[in-house]
């Protein structure tokens, strides 16, 4: 197929090029030069204006928060320039009120509109294997399905309206941050105690809790490593904070949300706000005086 | 090996049936006499009086709490009655000062103490694939290995300190326990936001978090089934208060196990304290109006 | 002085009512007509639209939140209109981001801003006893002053940045909802020994707590008598947001205020929301299953 | 009266000097002897033993926790040694489990056992103005009235079941920690929005929450100044923890007293513990990078 690609960070570029690679047609726009380059390099065109990316049949992007994203869709003119039919694929995480509203600006304009975003961290992404939760209309997830199977491992249809899918992605990040403040504590229980953090860990993440997301960031906890960020931490902050307001929207209380809300925010003021977003597990450790 | 077996509730009997097939001979005491029956007619010998249990070499028990524990071994004389040279091995999760306690009044007395506490629900048991912490001296874990290896599918060392196995246990609860609220917030998100919530925790279960923690209590949770329990809430809370005392004993504050405790006990005050603790999940619906 | 006001809620028309009988020369708007007569049978002059309040030396406003404040001073005209030098006095809680707006809204057209956020229930105000938290430029300050001397006890100063004065608003009303969950627990502990409540809170208010807060919400406490409201729930947990945003901004966490916000939540969640904001205090007698 | 007195710490002191004032007899007993020549000095009998302190109407005891109670009177002989009918008055801070069992221990030897546990610090002790809340049966608070009137400004019956008053002690001490917490939360953000802590502090404290513990905690948070202890920080988290145990025995969740045992935890953990507990108001400065 032939489609736009905009925003070609981490996360986008290794999307991108699994595209390019699976025989798909991409033209690709980025705020900054450097990965055009890299993805012109394997075959993309490269669109001189963002709206220059939204000719084709779909558009996807993958942009870091609303607030660019919105930048980018209606100031930029991506939206009013977008031929009729096109169907626009956002695979980030937006806020649930910013996706209804997407959805709305689409339908308005004639345009498909595609909530699909991913679990995964870039070399997920580098290997095609990430999960995918897709909501939309049947017809144009249907449309943009080849595309996705191109990038990730399998995909979860959670129904029509976009922003179901980004109550998905939320929740489950918010499930991801429960993990490393779980094991934050845990951690700074067994150190008191005389056990090693990284052999602690090593028990708890080989059988109960031997899934992806504990033994990925279990091993960054135990070995205390925190740099480079897969994913930065005030993003990690940004996300739990959208699942707190997606919550309140519709009156949930999400106490433990709050907790890690206030840790991710304390982590950030203590500096942290770069580092990969397991160092929240630091906190407990330097609440008890051990760090 | 011959030993004596102590405390034939769900988890001890399916320890003792698998140490019988495995070709040990063991004494059995249990306060009500169905499980002493139970036992017998796979070949197990009765003891009148729990100090005759401790006449072998090896002395096992999987006892409910302290409390019990104490009584059994102080006020019923097994201690006392002990052949000197004997280890015990307890099996169950105790409190750290207790542990601690328990390693000083053996020592004394010349006999062993290994505390070797398992994870895994009744049915893993039944399976002989429990996981089993174990700490102690390593002459008299070396003794006991066979029968450990009977029962379990992996043992983790961790130390000659007896008391540390039990905080690797307490940990873990309290992991598993967050993992429980995790589930339930999200849950509650999702289904505010139309969402099905069995076939969300599907897609997070199969995903980044594929363990046996998530997909076994995520079923729970998804499908409301909290009976029959398979760990009742009231001991649940109880492992969670005994993973607070444990740290605030060594000064860490563990705001997320704060949290579980007053979760669980809110669940007990309203009625739930013989379901399966993934009972505590409820609340987020319940304080959301939805339940 | 001539002033015009906006906002003639149950607050508003207090603080109008007591600025007439000082003397001062009223032209007032309300969105709903019944006070405007109220007012008018006072003497004051009714305007027809909003900006036909914003002709005379001040304007003072009264709005209960963000949105509507903004709605009025934007889409209806009334900044635009403003004579030039005129003096704006904003008797209202608005977000600190919208305080520092405001501030440079004004600044821009040649108005003065002033934030003159009020603390006192609405009998208060109309025994002309509030406390008055007052920032913005010291020439606007001091020529809104006489107004300001005849509705409150006291005039608080806190600088030239308008904002300041809404975070000190902030700060006490999470201090007031600290003091309502303290008391809401701490009666669940009595009752649950046996304790009448109001008679337990009378010897804490009437001592150590000796406070116009503890008193007054105290009873409400005790009596458990939350209708009619003198401050709505769904309000104070407006207030309450507010104040987490404007921590939020500055990385302050704030974990008190987050465990009111999740309370005043499931409060608003279990119907309390038109209730007064002491109705938080029954939460912690659901959770003990005592209600 | 005549009158044992055991426990002359700085509390303990400033009331058996004010028995003395008002003219009753004592015979005094203190671990350290320092204290003891003091109270001579005015006038008081030293004690050789506790039991010595143990032979008149009268025993008033004010010992810092419930072990040091249980050294003294059971260790130490104490209640072996009482004259039948003694009324023994406990000033301190008990636990409720401790409480009711000292009412039985009493009970058993025919003694009286009045629980008095007192509100105020060692100037309002030295002061006489103390809040004494009492509770035992009514002959034995008849009894002992005019020892209490004594020392205190108001006396607060609450039944006869002495555990009564120890819960309203333990709920009054969670209120005060609770006005910590609130101020320290409250403080952090007036700081980080350019106000002055102690000018901020003072507006509140002198109308809202005007009362002796906002007005005195107040002073000393807007001061930073943390030493010396009126009361020391490690004895306020004792106190929030038996207020804990109390609840939980009552199946009663305080997330609020959950939220101030662990940041009470962690100030003791990075020092404070000696230093008064108002410096728990230090954490949310250094959470937010203030400090």
């Amino acid at each position: 197929m032939e489609a736009g690609f905009i925003g070609l960070g981490q996360m986008g570029r290794a999307i991108a090029a699994n595209l390019i690679r699976a025989g798909h047609r991409l033209i690709v726009w980025n705020r900054s030069p450097g990965p055009v380059k890299e993805l012109a390099a394997l075959g993309a065109q490269a669109a001189g204006r963002p709206a220059d990316a939204a000719h084709g049949e779909v558009l996807m992007s993958m942009l870091p928060d609303d607030e660019t994203l919105r930048s980018v869709l209606m100031e930029q003119g991506v939206l009013e320039s977008a031929g009729r039919g096109l169907v626009h694929v956002n695979l980030a995480t937006v806020s649930v009120s910013f996706a209804r509203e997407l959805a709305r600006l689409h339908r308005e304009r004639g345009l498909g509109y595609v909530a699909a975003p991913v679990f995964g961290r870039p070399e997920v992404a580098r290997d095609a294997k990430l999960n995918i939760v897709v909501a939309g209309d049947s017809a144009s997830v249907a449309r943009v399905a080849p595309l996705l199977q191109a990038i990730g491992q399998r995909i979860w249809p959670v129904g029509a309206e976009p922003e179901r899918a980004n109550v998905v992605k939320l929740a489950g990040n918010f499930m991801i941050a429960s993990a490393l403040e779980a094991m934050g504590e845990a951690v700074a229980l067994a150190r008191a105690h005389g056990l090693d953090g990284a052999e602690f860990l090593k028990i708890l993440t080989s059988t109960l809790f031997a899934s992806p997301v504990y033994q990925g960031y279990g091993q960054l906890i135990g070995e205390q490593r925190y740099e480079p960020a897969s994913f930065r931490l005030r993003l990690g902050l940004k996300d739990v904070r959208l699942a707190l307001h997606a919550a309140e929207a519709v009156h949930v209380p999400m106490p433990l949300a709050s907790l890690l809300r206030d840790h991710l925010l304390e982590a950030l003021a203590c500096g942290d706000g770069d580092r990969d977003w397991a160092a929240v597990a630091r906190l407990p450790l330097r609440h008890a005086g051990l760090e």
